[in-house]
């Protein structure tokens, strides 16, 4: 049970971006940009970020909803397995390992992330702005993950309802449905 | 040194909010909205979340600059060290207390937030907005506290330099001045 009056049929963040709608756009649009907007990164490897800091976090709906993501974007669900159980030796460039470990000491504390970590990440190829947007997404996730955790959200009861979410974010990103998230109504409830 | 090339006249978060203009409006959107819309918290009050929470994750800048704001607001600056000393003790409401709890559980983790807590905060008179608005803002502290310190980012050479910032934060609030942050420019560089 949520710690505040839900939507019950809205589980995860997609109660609480029903809630308070005015504060949801700017959290939506921030998320567009960096997850979907133009970057040398692609959208797969961002939802890997986010997957990843999510997982760090230990927040079961966003790690299960951004993890089916990859998957949707890559038609493969190797890639996230490895990268959750060994980063280091995944099949992911070396540039990916360096940012992801940008990602997960940001996810830590701020302050967990040291030169060496930058210095590895620049030696691989990455620009400042890939590393900026790193940093940015992690942060994000760890909004995104205390929001959801920290107002005890409840989890959908079916878990294809996370396979149709994906799908959504896959295609269509972070905008706001004109029909807010009633589409996904059905699948968390019924059996 | 900034581990990413910002410009160097701009400590903290005023370098990255200039650096990437596209991402920092929605990030100084939701601020706005959470710490200066209408609220039945007041403004000092969702200050002293900012603070606690900044404070938590041993974010220099974001601390000084929050804590600054709140003895702005109040005109005296007993209340953020009390509440920073000894939260138990400080003379803030019950209700500011049980918040407060709640927001420094949100910084360790959105998992440390618990019934009791919730329980103890809805017991001293809070509504379900203001528990929302306390986990969102302090999850908002956590990706600021991050992207501050996770990108290695400079403190102002003169300590005045928060009380010109706190100034402009208090009365102005989070929009982008239309001159970015230059007319706070001087104080940083000189002695």
């Amino acid at each position: 049970m949520p710690y505040i009056k839900l939507e019950e049929h809205l589980p995860g963040i997609t109660g609480l971006l029903e809630y308070r709608k005015d504060t949801a756009q700017p959290i939506r649009e921030l998320t567009q940009l960096l997850l979907r907007g133009p970057s040398t990164l692609t959208e797969a490897e961002r939802e890997l970020i986010a997957t990843v800091v999510s997982h760090g976090n230990e927040c079961i709906f966003c790690t299960t909803a951004h993890a089916e993501t990859v998957n949707e974007l890559l038609s493969e669900s190797n890639t996230v397995q490895q990268v959750l159980d060994d980063l280091e030796s995944a099949d992911i460039s070396e540039k990916m390992k360096a940012l992801l470990v940008i990602a997960k000491n940001t996810q830590q504390s701020g302050k967990s992330v040291v030169a060496s970590h930058i210095e590895r990440a620049k030696q691989a190829g990455s620009t400042d702005l890939e590393i900026h947007d790193t940093v940015l997404i992690a942060a994000l996730f760890c909004l995104y993950n205390r929001y959801v955790d920290g107002l005890g959200t409840s989890l959908p009861k079916d878990k294809s309802y996370f396979k149709s979410l994906a799908g959504r974010l896959a295609t269509q990103g972070y905008h706001r449905n004109p029909a807010g998230y009633d589409h996904l109504k059905l699948t968390p409830n019924q059996p």
